[in-house]
C-alpha cells in the first residue's frame, strides 16, 4: 500500500537580519532547524489507456482528484461507474491514475471516446478552431456548461454564519499551520457545518478534490452548499463550483473579474475578501439574509 | 489601437458583522460601493497559424507573456526573431497572438516545427508516453532542461538586502494595493535595484512576463539576478527561473517539496518566506553574505 505524504520534512536556515543598526558588525543570525515543506508532485490521468494529462498536486485524495477533475471539465457524467477509476500503481511516489472507460463496451467506441475526451480537455490548453478566434469565442472555448441550473437554488446564508467560515476551514486543515503551503477548500451547509475539507499545493486541485468527494458520494448536484477557499476566486474555481451545482462560494482573497461575471451570469452567490468580521459581496446578494443598508 | 486595462470597476456589497451580539438585532450593515477587480481574459498564442494554448492572463505586456511562456517552455530559443511576435487583433477585449515560425522558411517546415512545438507544449498536460510511465520518468516529463548552468554563477547576496525586497516590490506596485488581487514577480539586482517588475492574476504569467522582457531585450541569461515572488515558489516558478538562468529565487511564502528539490538540483539559491526581518534558506545558501551560526 503506497503511503501518501503530504508535507516533506526539509533541514532549512532560518535567518534573522537585525533592525539594530549597531548589530550589523555581527551580520544576520542563521540557525538549522527542520521545516515541514508540501509535498508537489505529478499525477498522470489515464483514460481507456491513454495518457490524458498530468497535474501537479499533493498526494492524497487521488481519486477524488481525477474524479473531480474529470467531471469538472465534462468529461465525465455523474452517472459513471466510478469504481473503474483506480491507481495503477499504489507503490510509486508519483502516481499514475487510470480511469477505465465509460459506458460503451467495446474496445473500438473505448478507443474513440477516450480520443473525444482527450481533444475536450485540450480545450483548456490548445483550441482546435481555425484562425479567427477571438473575443467571446476564446472564452466559449474554455467554458464547461454546468447541467445543474443555480438560480433555481433557494438557499439562503446569514452573512454571520460566512464570517466564521474561514476560522473553521483553519482549523480543520491539519497541514496549514504547519507548512503554510497549502490551499484548502471546504464545502459547508448553510448552518456552517464543515460537509468535507481537501488541501493541495494548488487551489484548483483541493477545489477538484472536494467535488471528486461529492461525485463518489453521490451528492451532486451539491445545492444548498457553500464553497470556501483559503485564496483567490479565479475564472476557473467559479467554473468548476457552478459545474458541480454550488451555489455560494466564498473566498479568502480577490476574485478576477472575469469570475465575477461568469458568477453572475450562473446566477452564483460570490463573496471574497472574507476576512475577521467583513466580507465583499460581488454577485447573488439575494441569498444573503438580514442585512441592514445604512439609511 | 488596443486599450489594456489591468483593473475592471464593480459595484460591490461591504458587509460587515457586528462583534456585539446585543447589536444582533439589527443585522448586518451593507453597504455599497465600488470596487477594482483584477481583470482575468483569456490569450490565445498560434504559433505559424496553428492555436497553442489559451492561457487566462491579466491584460498588458502580452507580447513579453508569449516570449517568456515560449521560451521557458522550451519552444523559443533565445537567438529567434522576436520581432515576428505580434498581437493578431488589437482592438478586441481577448487577444489572439500569433507568432511566425522559427527559422525554417518553407512553409512545409514551417507546419511540422508548429506541430512539433505543439506537442512540446502539450508535455506539460498530456504525456504521450506509453503505459509505464510512473516515478522519475513523470517528472522528466514535465522538465525542460535549461541552456545555462546556475552552479556557476558567482552571484553573493546579503540577506540584508533580500530583506528588502518585499517592500520594494509592493511600492512597485501600482495595482497590487487597489485590488489585492495581482500577483507581482520583480527582477533584482544583487544590491536591491529593481529591474523590471509585472504583475498577473497567475504567479506563473507574472514571471513569464518578467522573463519574455528579458529575452526581448537580449539580456538573457539573467545571471546576477534575484528573481522575488509574491507568493508561493512552485515546481513550475523554480523550473521558469533556472531556464532564464537566474540564480536566486526569493518568495514571500512558501516552497513546495519539488520546487526545492529541483533548486538544489540545478544550483539554484532558494528563499522562502520572506517576511519582516526573517525568512528560511531552503537551498543554494553559498550566495547568501555574511551569515553568523549562533555557537
Amino acid at each position: 500500500m503506497r503511503v501518501s505524504t503530504r508535507t516533506q520534512r526539509r533541514r532549512i536556515q532560518r535567518i534573522s537580519v537585525s533592525d539594530d543598526p549597531g548589530a550589523d558588525a555581527a551580520g544576520p543570525l542563521a540557525g538549522a532547524r527542520a521545516d515541514l515543506l508540501a509535498v508537489e508532485e505529478p499525477l498522470e490521468i489515464r483514460i481507456g489507456g491513454q495518457p490524458l494529462t498530468v497535474t501537479m498536486r499533493t498526494p492524497g485524495d487521488d481519486i477524488d482528484l481525477a474524479a473531480g477533475f474529470l467531471f469538472t471539465e465534462g468529461l465525465l457524467s455523474p452517472a459513471v461507474d466510478l469504481r473503474q477509476i483506480r491507481m495503477c500503481d499504489e507503490n510509486v511516489a508519483d502516481a499514475t491514475l487510470e480511469v477505465a472507460d465509460l459506458p460503451s463496451p467495446a474496445e473500438l467506441e473505448r478507443a474513440t471516446d477516450a480520443r473525444r475526451a482527450q481533444r475536450k480537455a485540450q480545450r483548456n490548453f490548445l483550441t482546435t478552431s481555425a484562425c479567427g478566434v477571438c473575443g467571446k469565442e476564446s472564452i466559449d472555448a474554455i467554458r464547461v456548461r454546468s447541467r445543474y441550473d443555480l438560480t433555481a437554488d433557494q438557499l439562503q446564508v446569514s452573512p454571520v454564519v460566512l464570517a466564521g467560515l474561514p476560522d473553521r476551514l483553519r482549523e480543520a486543515q491539519r497541514v496549514f499551520a504547519s507548512t503554510g503551503g497549502l490551499h484548502a477548500a471546504g464545502l459547508f451547509t448553510a448552518d456552517g457545518s464543515l460537509a468535507v475539507l481537501r488541501e493541495d499545493v494548488g487551489r484548483h486541485n483541493a477545489v477538484d478534490k472536494v467535488i471528486g468527494w461529492a461525485l463518489r458520494a453521490g451528492r451532486l448536484p451539491l445545492s444548498g452548499h457553500i464553497l470556501m477557499v483559503s485564496g483567490r476566486a479565479s475564472f476557473e474555481l467559479v467554473q468548476k463550483a457552478a459545474v458541480a451545482g454550488i451555489p455560494v462560494l466564498a473566498a479568502v482573497s480577490a476574485p478576477s473579474s472575469l469570475a465575477a461575471d461568469l458568477a453572475e451570469e450562473t446566477g452564483m452567490t460570490l463573496v471574497g475578501f472574507l476576512r475577521g468580521n467583513s466580507m465583499n459581496g460581488y454577485t447573488g446578494l439575494q441569498r444573503l439574509t438580514g442585512i441592514t443598508t445604512p439609511a
